[in-house]
C-alpha cells in the first residue's frame, strides 16, 4: 500500500500561537513551522496540541493557506481536518489537497458517542468521495480519551478495501502499546504512527512509520535522532533519553506545558496564550517546569532567532 | 433572576430533515416547527437530537435564517449554540440573539475533556462579553454522557453570580435526577428544564420550568398536558401515559428513531434520512418500532398535513 510520497519519520502536532485577542497569529506559526522543519520534524498542525478544535474551519483554512502562502513545504505538512460536521471535514480536507498537503489527518465526527462501524465508516466514505482527489491520503485518527470514538480495526479493515490508496495510515494515541501492535500485525505496510515517541522504538521494530507527539514541538531534534537511529546500538539510550523529557512533560497540562516551554525558550510571552477552554499554567506549576528542564539540561537551539513578528 | 419574557414548558430539540445530497432541508424543517408551536411546543432547533453538531455553522446559520423567513416565533426558541470553537459559539450565538431568539442553548467547549471550572468559566464569559447583547439569555447544556464535559454546581454559581441575568438557566440531559434536584435547590427561580419528560413532574413540583425532550418531537401534546397540569388530580395519571411512551422509544436508537416515527407518520421517506456517523434503523427495528406505537395507540395528529416541499 506503501508509495514513494509516504509521510514518514517524526512530526509534530504544532502548538498554534494567539494574538492578545485571540486570534490566531499566522505570523508565529510560520516561524515555528519553520523552525520544526530545521529541527528534520514534520507538520502535523491542527493536531489535538494544537487547540485545532478550538478555531473554526475558517481560521483554520486561513492559517492553512498562510503556511503555504509562506513558502512552507507542504510535503511535509499532515494537516488535522477531521470535524464534528461532514460538511466541514470535507472542506477542510478538500483545501488541504488542493494545497498538496501530503496527508490529512482526520479524526472522526466526535460529538456523537456508540456511534456504529457502519456509520464511520460511512463518514470517511463520504468525505473521500467528496474530496474525489486521488492525491488525498488520510491517516485515522485514534484518540479515543478525548474524541470519545475509537476507531476499531474492523473499521480500519473495511476503510481499506474499499480505499486501499487513499486510508494511508494511522495516528494511535491511545496510549496503548497492544492497540498499536494490533494494527502493526493486521496491516502490515500500512502507515502507522505512534502517538507519543515512548514507544517509537517499539513501533520502528514493529514495522510503524515514526511518531507524531506533544512532546515534538519542544524536542524535536532527540526524537528524530531516535527515529533515524532505530537499527543504531545507541537506540536504547537514545529511547531511553527522549523518555526522560516526555515524563517529566507529562506531569503537567500538556498544551500549557508546551505552550509555556515554548515561550521561555523563544523569550516571547506571547506564546504563553491558550483559548479557552484551556488555561495557561499557574506560576508554581511554570517554575517547577522550567526549573526541571533546566535541571535536564534541555535547549531549543534555534528557536528564539526564529521568532515571530512582535506582538 | 426571572423576568417576563422567560422561557418556559415543553421544547423540542426538533430533528433536522435531509435532503438525498444530506444537506439540511430547510422547508421541512420550517414545516416541522410550524406543527410543533400548533402542539404548544417551543423549539430547541440544533440540539444534540437535531444532529446539530453534524452541520457546519454555515449551515446552522442558513437554517435559521430560513425559520425566521418563514414566520416561525423566535419568542419560541432556544437554538443550540454551543461550538468546540470559541470563534464558532460567539458567531452563532450572536446571529440567534440579533434575529430575536429568547435563549440560546449552549454546550461547553466539547473537544477537550478534563477541562477546569475556570476553562469553562472563562469560554462562557468570553461568549457573553463578545457577544454584548443584554438580550442574549444563555441556557447550560449540562449532558456528560456525550459532551464528555460537565457543568459543574460551582461553575454554575460563578457564572450567575457574574452574569446573572444572562445566564437564564440550564438543560440537565445528565439522566440523574439528584443532579437535576441539587441545581433547583441550589438556584432557586433559576430556569432549570429536565433533560426528559420522565421527571417533569418531579422538576415542576420543585421549581423547574419545564422540559427539553427528545420525545417531544413526536410526543409533544401529551407532554405539554402534563407540563400545563402538574398541579392537577390527573398529574400522576398523565406523567404515566408520557412514560409509557418514552420508555418504549427509548429502546431503539433514539434519533434513528424519532426519524423513522416522523418519515411514518408524516407518511414522507425524506424524513428517514440522517447524516453519519448516524445510521438509520433496520428495517427489523423499525417494524418492532412501529407496531409498538400502533399497540399504543399512538398518533401524531396533523402531521402530515404540515407537510414540507416535495423531494
Amino acid at each position: 500500500m506503501n508509495d514513494t510520497a509516504q509521510l514518514r519519520g517524526v512530526l509534530s502536532p504544532v502548538v498554534t500561537p494567539f494574538k492578545a485577542d485571540l486570534s490566531p497569529d499566522a505570523e508565529r506559526l510560520a516561524a515555528q513551522c519553520r523552525w520544526l522543519l530545521t529541527q528534520d520534524c514534520g507538520l502535523a498542525v491542527f493536531g489535538t496540541n494544537s487547540e485545532a478544535n478550538s478555531l473554526s474551519l475558517d481560521e483554520r483554512l486561513v492559517l492553512l493557506d498562510h503556511l503555504v502562502g509562506a513558502g512552507i513545504d507542504t510535503a511535509r505538512m499532515m494537516p488535522g481536518t477531521g470535524c464534528c460536521a461532514l460538511s466541514d471535514t470535507v472542506r477542510m480536507t478538500a483545501h488541504a489537497v488542493k494545497l498538496g498537503c501530503a496527508g490529512a489527518l482526520m479524526l472522526p465526527p466526535f460529538y456523537y458517542k456508540g456511534v456504529s462501524d457502519e456509520g464511520l465508516f460511512r463518514s470517511y466514505a463520504e468525505v473521500i468521495e467528496r474530496v474525489g482527489d486521488e492525491r488525498l491520503r488520510i491517516y485515522l485518527y485514534h484518540i479515543p480519551q478525548v474524541s470519545g470514538v475509537p476507531i476499531s480495526l474492523g473499521l480500519i479493515e473495511r476503510l481499506l478495501k474499499a480505499y486501499p490508496g487513499t486510508v494511508a495510515g494511522v495516528k494511535d494515541s491511545s496510549g496503548n502499546w497492544d492497540n498499536t501492535k494490533a494494527m502493526l500485525d493486521a496491516f502490515p505496510g500500512w502507515g502507522v504512527f505512534s502517538g507519543n515517541e515512548l514507544v517509537l522504538l517499539e513501533n520502528m521494530r514493529n514495522g510503524g512509520v515514526g511518531c507524531i507527539s506533544a512532546t515534538a514541538n519542544v524536542n524535536p531534534a532527540a526524537i528524530h535522532r531516535l527515529y533515524a537511529g532505530w537499527q543504531s546500538p545507541q537506540a536504547e539510550r537514545m529511547q531511553a533519553e527522549v523518555n526522560e523529557i516526555r515524563q517529566f512533560i507529562g506531569q503537567f497540562p500538556v498544551i500549557p506545558a508546551l505552550k509555556r516551554i515554548v515561550s521561555h525558550y523563544a523569550g516571547d510571552p506571547a506564546w504563553n496564550r491558550l483559548r479557552p477552554p484551556l488555561v495557561e499554567l499557574d506560576e508554581a506549576q511554570a517554575r517547577s517546569l522550567l526549573d526541571g528542564l533546566a535541571e535536564r539540561n534541555f535547549a531549543m537551539p534555534g528557536l528564539a532567532t526564529q521568532r515571530g513578528a512582535a506582538d
